[in-house]
Protein backbone atom coordinates (compact mmCIF):
# COMPACT_ATOMS: atom_id res chain seq x y z
CA UNK A 1 0.00 0.00 0.00
CA UNK A 2 3.34 2.62 1.03
CA UNK A 3 3.96 1.67 -3.10
CA UNK A 4 0.64 3.58 -3.95
CA UNK A 5 1.14 6.52 -1.97
CA UNK A 6 4.78 6.92 -3.33
CA UNK A 7 3.09 7.23 -7.04
CA UNK A 8 1.42 10.03 -5.23
CA UNK A 9 4.09 11.81 -3.83
CA UNK A 10 6.29 11.24 -7.00
CA UNK A 11 3.37 13.25 -8.91
CA UNK A 12 2.78 16.50 -6.06
CA UNK A 13 6.74 16.46 -6.04
CA UNK A 14 6.87 17.41 -10.33
CA UNK A 15 4.82 20.59 -8.85
CA UNK A 16 5.77 21.24 -5.06
CA UNK A 17 7.82 19.71 -2.65
CA UNK A 18 6.24 17.97 0.64
CA UNK A 19 8.05 17.08 4.13
CA UNK A 20 7.26 13.71 4.89
CA UNK A 21 5.02 14.99 7.38
CA UNK A 22 3.18 17.49 4.91
CA UNK A 23 2.71 14.33 2.47
CA UNK A 24 1.46 11.95 5.28
CA UNK A 25 -1.03 14.80 5.87
CA UNK A 26 -2.01 14.47 1.94
CA UNK A 27 -2.09 10.77 1.85
CA UNK A 28 -4.41 10.27 4.50
CA UNK A 29 -7.29 12.47 2.94
CA UNK A 30 -7.22 9.75 0.01
CA UNK A 31 -9.29 6.75 -0.43
CA UNK A 32 -7.82 3.82 -2.03
CA UNK A 33 -10.16 1.74 -4.13
CA UNK A 34 -9.73 -0.72 -6.94
CA UNK A 35 -12.00 -1.68 -9.73
CA UNK A 36 -12.24 -4.70 -12.35
CA UNK A 37 -12.15 -4.06 -16.18
CA UNK A 38 -15.83 -2.59 -17.34
CA UNK A 39 -16.74 -1.85 -13.81
CA UNK A 40 -18.35 1.69 -13.78
CA UNK A 41 -17.13 3.84 -11.01
CA UNK A 42 -19.85 6.34 -11.45
CA UNK A 43 -22.87 6.52 -13.95
CA UNK A 44 -24.34 9.51 -15.94
CA UNK A 45 -27.49 11.11 -13.03
CA UNK A 46 -25.69 9.99 -9.80
CA UNK A 47 -23.81 11.97 -7.53
CA UNK A 48 -19.88 12.12 -8.30
CA UNK A 49 -18.09 11.59 -4.48
CA UNK A 50 -14.48 11.86 -5.30
CA UNK A 51 -11.70 13.13 -8.14
CA UNK A 52 -9.66 9.90 -9.11
CA UNK A 53 -5.99 9.79 -9.21
CA UNK A 54 -5.13 7.01 -11.40
CA UNK A 55 -2.72 4.79 -10.04
CA UNK A 56 -2.90 1.52 -12.81
CA UNK A 57 -5.34 0.20 -15.14
CA UNK A 58 -7.07 2.75 -18.21
CA UNK A 59 -10.34 4.88 -17.91
CA UNK A 60 -12.80 6.27 -20.27
CA UNK A 61 -15.21 8.80 -19.51
CA UNK A 62 -18.10 9.34 -21.65
CA UNK A 63 -21.79 10.54 -22.42
CA UNK A 64 -24.72 8.20 -23.41
CA UNK A 65 -27.16 10.03 -25.85
CA UNK A 66 -30.72 9.21 -26.62
CA UNK A 67 -30.03 6.39 -28.65
CA UNK A 68 -27.67 4.31 -26.13
CA UNK A 69 -24.76 5.69 -28.38
CA UNK A 70 -21.58 6.37 -25.93
CA UNK A 71 -19.15 9.04 -26.91
CA UNK A 72 -15.86 8.95 -24.80
CA UNK A 73 -15.09 12.72 -23.77
CA UNK A 74 -12.17 11.90 -22.30
CA UNK A 75 -9.08 8.59 -21.56
CA UNK A 76 -7.28 8.69 -18.14
CA UNK A 77 -4.33 6.05 -17.06
CA UNK A 78 -1.95 6.18 -15.06
CA UNK A 79 -0.77 9.74 -13.01
CA UNK A 80 -3.69 11.20 -14.35
CA UNK A 81 -6.86 13.28 -12.63
CA UNK A 82 -10.37 12.23 -14.10
CA UNK A 83 -14.16 13.25 -12.94
CA UNK A 84 -16.74 14.71 -14.09
CA UNK A 85 -15.55 18.20 -12.84
CA UNK A 86 -19.04 19.94 -13.08
CA UNK A 87 -20.87 17.25 -11.32
CA UNK A 88 -17.50 16.99 -8.46
CA UNK A 89 -17.28 20.28 -7.84
CA UNK A 90 -21.01 21.53 -7.85
CA UNK A 91 -22.55 18.81 -6.28
CA UNK A 92 -24.72 18.20 -9.06
CA UNK A 93 -25.74 15.22 -10.90
CA UNK A 94 -23.27 13.80 -13.55
CA UNK A 95 -23.41 14.10 -17.07
CA UNK A 96 -21.47 11.54 -17.76
CA UNK A 97 -20.24 8.25 -17.06
CA UNK A 98 -17.28 6.96 -15.75
CA UNK A 99 -15.57 3.29 -16.15
CA UNK A 100 -12.57 1.25 -16.25
CA UNK A 101 -10.89 -0.51 -19.65
CA UNK A 102 -8.52 -2.00 -17.40
CA UNK A 103 -8.50 -3.39 -13.97
CA UNK A 104 -7.77 -0.01 -12.47
CA UNK A 105 -6.58 1.65 -9.14
CA UNK A 106 -7.78 4.54 -8.15
CA UNK A 107 -6.41 7.54 -5.07
CA UNK A 108 -9.72 8.88 -4.11
CA UNK A 109 -10.20 12.75 -2.92
CA UNK A 110 -13.69 13.85 -2.02
CA UNK A 111 -14.80 17.63 -2.14
CA UNK A 112 -15.00 18.14 1.32
CA UNK A 113 -10.78 16.83 1.62
CA UNK A 114 -9.91 18.75 -1.53
CA UNK A 115 -10.87 21.92 -0.03
CA UNK A 116 -9.24 20.57 3.68
CA UNK A 117 -6.26 19.92 1.93
CA UNK A 118 -6.27 23.90 0.16
CA UNK A 119 -6.85 25.00 3.17
CA UNK A 120 -4.15 23.61 5.13
CA UNK A 121 -1.23 23.75 3.00
CA UNK A 122 -0.63 25.91 0.36
CA UNK A 123 1.75 23.89 -1.23
CA UNK A 124 -1.03 21.75 -2.33
CA UNK A 125 -3.26 25.03 -3.23
CA UNK A 126 -0.53 25.87 -5.81
CA UNK A 127 -0.92 22.15 -6.98
CA UNK A 128 -4.29 21.83 -7.45
CA UNK A 129 -4.07 24.99 -9.38
CA UNK A 130 -1.57 23.30 -12.06
CA UNK A 131 -3.62 20.37 -12.14
CA UNK A 132 -6.85 22.60 -12.84
CA UNK A 133 -5.15 24.13 -15.42
CA UNK A 134 -3.78 21.50 -17.21
CA UNK A 135 -7.04 19.93 -17.04
CA UNK A 136 -8.43 23.18 -18.50
CA UNK A 137 -6.45 22.79 -21.49
CA UNK A 138 -6.84 19.43 -22.05
CA UNK A 139 -10.99 19.99 -22.26
CA UNK A 140 -10.10 23.12 -24.91
CA UNK A 141 -8.38 20.71 -26.55
CA UNK A 142 -10.90 17.90 -26.35
CA UNK A 143 -13.39 20.83 -28.00
CA UNK A 144 -10.75 21.89 -30.81
CA UNK A 145 -10.89 18.02 -31.81
CA UNK A 146 -14.36 17.99 -32.12
CA UNK A 147 -14.24 20.93 -34.52
CA UNK A 148 -11.08 19.54 -36.56
CA UNK A 149 -12.22 18.22 -39.50
CA UNK A 150 -9.65 16.25 -40.96
CA UNK A 151 -9.14 12.82 -39.29
CA UNK A 152 -6.19 12.95 -39.84
CA UNK A 153 -5.41 16.05 -38.53
CA UNK A 154 -7.43 14.87 -35.06
CA UNK A 155 -5.24 11.73 -35.19
CA UNK A 156 -1.87 14.02 -34.92
CA UNK A 157 -3.35 15.96 -32.61
CA UNK A 158 -3.74 12.97 -30.42
CA UNK A 159 -0.52 11.37 -31.06
CA UNK A 160 1.52 14.73 -30.20
CA UNK A 161 -0.10 15.25 -26.89
CA UNK A 162 -0.60 11.53 -25.80
CA UNK A 163 1.65 9.24 -27.39
CA UNK A 164 1.59 6.65 -24.83
CA UNK A 165 -2.18 7.05 -24.80
CA UNK A 166 -3.06 6.27 -27.99
CA UNK A 167 -0.48 2.96 -28.25
CA UNK A 168 -2.80 1.75 -25.03
CA UNK A 169 -6.31 1.85 -26.14
CA UNK A 170 -8.39 -0.53 -28.37
CA UNK A 171 -8.12 0.64 -31.45
CA UNK A 172 -12.28 0.29 -31.87
CA UNK A 173 -12.69 2.94 -28.62
CA UNK A 174 -9.75 5.12 -30.13
CA UNK A 175 -11.69 5.12 -33.56
CA UNK A 176 -14.69 6.33 -31.72
CA UNK A 177 -13.05 8.80 -29.98
CA UNK A 178 -11.37 10.44 -32.93
CA UNK A 179 -14.94 10.37 -34.35
CA UNK A 180 -13.83 7.92 -37.60
CA UNK A 181 -14.47 4.00 -38.82
CA UNK A 182 -12.21 1.49 -37.95
CA UNK A 183 -10.82 1.74 -41.16
CA UNK A 184 -10.02 5.25 -41.57
CA UNK A 185 -8.33 4.90 -38.24
CA UNK A 186 -5.98 1.49 -39.80
CA UNK A 187 -5.40 3.52 -42.85
CA UNK A 188 -4.26 6.23 -40.69
CA UNK A 189 -2.19 4.09 -38.30
CA UNK A 190 -0.49 2.32 -41.35
CA UNK B 1 -9.96 54.39 -15.20
CA UNK B 2 -10.24 53.78 -10.87
CA UNK B 3 -13.54 52.76 -11.81
CA UNK B 4 -12.35 50.20 -13.85
CA UNK B 5 -10.40 48.30 -11.55
CA UNK B 6 -12.88 48.74 -9.52
CA UNK B 7 -14.47 45.84 -10.95
CA UNK B 8 -11.72 43.61 -11.14
CA UNK B 9 -11.59 44.25 -7.03
CA UNK B 10 -15.38 43.33 -6.36
CA UNK B 11 -14.91 40.02 -8.84
CA UNK B 12 -11.52 39.08 -6.53
CA UNK B 13 -14.00 40.13 -3.46
CA UNK B 14 -16.39 37.26 -4.09
CA UNK B 15 -13.60 34.86 -3.26
CA UNK B 16 -10.98 36.50 -1.46
CA UNK B 17 -10.99 39.04 0.40
CA UNK B 18 -7.77 41.65 -0.38
CA UNK B 19 -6.42 44.68 1.49
CA UNK B 20 -6.79 48.31 -0.28
CA UNK B 21 -2.31 47.50 -0.63
CA UNK B 22 -2.92 43.99 -1.86
CA UNK B 23 -5.06 45.36 -4.44
CA UNK B 24 -2.41 47.63 -5.36
CA UNK B 25 -0.40 44.97 -6.70
CA UNK B 26 -2.98 43.53 -7.99
CA UNK B 27 -4.21 46.30 -10.30
CA UNK B 28 -0.47 47.34 -11.17
CA UNK B 29 -0.01 43.82 -12.99
CA UNK B 30 -3.28 44.08 -15.63
CA UNK B 31 -2.89 46.21 -18.39
CA UNK B 32 -6.09 48.03 -19.67
CA UNK B 33 -6.90 47.71 -23.48
CA UNK B 34 -9.70 48.79 -25.20
CA UNK B 35 -10.96 47.71 -29.07
CA UNK B 36 -14.21 47.91 -30.98
CA UNK B 37 -16.85 45.96 -32.52
CA UNK B 38 -15.36 43.75 -35.37
CA UNK B 39 -11.38 43.51 -33.59
CA UNK B 40 -9.85 40.64 -33.38
CA UNK B 41 -7.52 40.13 -29.77
CA UNK B 42 -5.79 37.59 -31.48
CA UNK B 43 -5.58 35.07 -34.22
CA UNK B 44 -5.09 31.15 -35.29
CA UNK B 45 -1.42 30.90 -35.32
CA UNK B 46 -0.10 34.16 -32.98
CA UNK B 47 1.37 34.30 -29.91
CA UNK B 48 -1.25 34.64 -27.03
CA UNK B 49 0.46 37.56 -23.99
CA UNK B 50 -2.39 37.50 -22.13
CA UNK B 51 -5.47 35.92 -20.10
CA UNK B 52 -8.39 38.49 -20.65
CA UNK B 53 -10.75 39.84 -17.98
CA UNK B 54 -13.77 41.56 -19.71
CA UNK B 55 -15.22 44.58 -17.83
CA UNK B 56 -17.28 45.55 -20.60
CA UNK B 57 -18.53 44.11 -24.13
CA UNK B 58 -18.74 40.73 -25.77
CA UNK B 59 -16.60 38.37 -26.94
CA UNK B 60 -16.38 35.51 -29.32
CA UNK B 61 -13.53 32.70 -29.18
CA UNK B 62 -13.89 30.46 -32.62
CA UNK B 63 -11.92 28.49 -34.56
CA UNK B 64 -11.64 28.57 -38.32
CA UNK B 65 -11.87 25.13 -40.18
CA UNK B 66 -10.13 24.15 -43.47
CA UNK B 67 -13.24 25.90 -45.67
CA UNK B 68 -13.22 28.96 -43.51
CA UNK B 69 -15.77 28.35 -41.67
CA UNK B 70 -15.83 29.50 -37.72
CA UNK B 71 -17.30 27.10 -35.11
CA UNK B 72 -17.75 29.00 -31.76
CA UNK B 73 -16.03 27.55 -28.78
CA UNK B 74 -17.45 29.79 -25.97
CA UNK B 75 -18.50 33.48 -25.51
CA UNK B 76 -17.53 36.27 -22.52
CA UNK B 77 -19.34 39.33 -21.30
CA UNK B 78 -18.35 41.63 -18.16
CA UNK B 79 -16.85 39.29 -15.07
CA UNK B 80 -15.64 36.96 -17.20
CA UNK B 81 -12.21 35.41 -18.12
CA UNK B 82 -11.32 34.89 -21.61
CA UNK B 83 -7.94 32.92 -23.65
CA UNK B 84 -6.55 30.23 -25.55
CA UNK B 85 -5.62 28.67 -22.51
CA UNK B 86 -3.53 26.16 -23.78
CA UNK B 87 -1.39 28.85 -25.75
CA UNK B 88 -1.54 31.32 -23.12
CA UNK B 89 -0.11 28.40 -20.55
CA UNK B 90 2.15 27.00 -23.05
CA UNK B 91 3.50 29.72 -25.13
CA UNK B 92 2.21 27.24 -27.92
CA UNK B 93 0.50 29.37 -30.67
CA UNK B 94 -3.64 29.99 -30.61
CA UNK B 95 -5.72 27.60 -32.15
CA UNK B 96 -8.74 29.81 -31.89
CA UNK B 97 -9.09 33.86 -32.45
CA UNK B 98 -10.44 35.96 -29.89
CA UNK B 99 -12.33 38.93 -31.56
CA UNK B 100 -15.32 41.45 -30.48
CA UNK B 101 -19.05 41.54 -30.84
CA UNK B 102 -19.24 44.74 -29.66
CA UNK B 103 -16.80 47.30 -28.55
CA UNK B 104 -15.24 45.55 -25.62
CA UNK B 105 -12.45 46.85 -22.43
CA UNK B 106 -10.43 44.31 -20.88
CA UNK B 107 -8.06 43.99 -18.13
CA UNK B 108 -4.94 41.81 -19.43
CA UNK B 109 -2.94 39.72 -17.97
CA UNK B 110 0.62 38.34 -18.93
CA UNK B 111 1.40 34.82 -17.53
CA UNK B 112 4.69 36.29 -15.90
CA UNK B 113 2.55 38.42 -13.67
CA UNK B 114 0.05 35.74 -13.40
CA UNK B 115 3.13 33.33 -11.95
CA UNK B 116 3.94 36.60 -10.01
CA UNK B 117 0.44 37.42 -8.15
CA UNK B 118 0.92 33.54 -7.24
CA UNK B 119 3.86 33.64 -5.90
CA UNK B 120 3.65 36.77 -3.88
CA UNK B 121 -0.03 36.20 -2.51
CA UNK B 122 -1.83 33.05 -1.46
CA UNK B 123 -4.75 34.78 -1.88
CA UNK B 124 -4.80 35.39 -5.70
CA UNK B 125 -3.35 31.30 -6.14
CA UNK B 126 -6.38 31.02 -4.35
CA UNK B 127 -8.54 32.69 -6.41
CA UNK B 128 -6.85 31.53 -9.96
CA UNK B 129 -7.90 28.05 -8.34
CA UNK B 130 -11.59 28.67 -8.26
CA UNK B 131 -11.47 30.29 -11.66
CA UNK B 132 -9.47 27.58 -13.07
CA UNK B 133 -12.04 24.97 -11.90
CA UNK B 134 -14.87 27.00 -13.55
CA UNK B 135 -13.03 27.36 -16.35
CA UNK B 136 -12.58 23.69 -16.68
CA UNK B 137 -15.92 23.13 -16.11
CA UNK B 138 -17.34 25.57 -18.43
CA UNK B 139 -15.18 23.62 -21.03
CA UNK B 140 -16.56 20.19 -20.00
CA UNK B 141 -19.62 21.31 -20.42
CA UNK B 142 -19.40 23.34 -23.60
CA UNK B 143 -18.19 19.28 -24.84
CA UNK B 144 -21.47 18.22 -23.00
CA UNK B 145 -23.10 20.49 -25.68
CA UNK B 146 -21.59 19.15 -28.99
CA UNK B 147 -22.53 15.79 -27.75
CA UNK B 148 -26.29 16.68 -27.01
CA UNK B 149 -28.34 15.40 -29.74
CA UNK B 150 -31.59 17.58 -29.14
CA UNK B 151 -31.00 21.23 -29.94
CA UNK B 152 -33.66 22.23 -27.60
CA UNK B 153 -31.50 19.87 -24.48
CA UNK B 154 -28.69 22.48 -26.07
CA UNK B 155 -30.31 25.25 -25.86
CA UNK B 156 -32.41 24.42 -22.67
CA UNK B 157 -28.48 23.69 -20.77
CA UNK B 158 -27.32 27.18 -22.02
CA UNK B 159 -30.29 28.89 -20.72
CA UNK B 160 -29.99 27.14 -17.47
CA UNK B 161 -25.91 28.06 -17.34
CA UNK B 162 -26.11 31.64 -18.92
CA UNK B 163 -29.62 33.47 -18.97
CA UNK B 164 -27.78 37.17 -19.32
CA UNK B 165 -25.53 35.63 -22.33
CA UNK B 166 -28.52 34.49 -24.15
CA UNK B 167 -30.00 37.81 -24.35
CA UNK B 168 -27.32 39.20 -25.11
CA UNK B 169 -25.61 37.64 -28.23
CA UNK B 170 -26.96 37.89 -32.17
CA UNK B 171 -29.40 35.05 -32.95
CA UNK B 172 -27.20 34.35 -35.76
CA UNK B 173 -24.31 33.77 -33.73
CA UNK B 174 -26.48 31.85 -31.03
CA UNK B 175 -27.34 29.28 -33.92
CA UNK B 176 -23.91 28.80 -34.52
CA UNK B 177 -23.06 28.17 -30.92
CA UNK B 178 -25.75 25.48 -30.93
CA UNK B 179 -25.54 24.08 -34.40
CA UNK B 180 -28.58 24.79 -35.39
CA UNK B 181 -30.26 26.57 -38.22
CA UNK B 182 -31.58 30.32 -37.61
CA UNK B 183 -35.10 28.91 -38.20
CA UNK B 184 -34.71 25.94 -35.54
CA UNK B 185 -33.48 28.79 -32.72
CA UNK B 186 -36.35 30.51 -33.44
CA UNK B 187 -38.80 27.89 -32.65
CA UNK B 188 -36.85 27.35 -29.67
CA UNK B 189 -36.89 31.10 -28.78
CA UNK B 190 -41.23 30.64 -29.33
Amino acid sequence: MEDKYNLLKEHIGKVVTLTDEEFACVSACFIYKNYRKSDRIFKEGENVKYIYFVLSGLLKLYYTDENIKEHIVSFAMEDWWETDVSAFYTNANASFTLACLEDTELLCLSLENFDRLCNHLQKMERFFLRKSIAGHIGSQQRILSFLTSGAKERYEQLIARNPALVQRIPKLLLASYLGVSRETLSRLFS
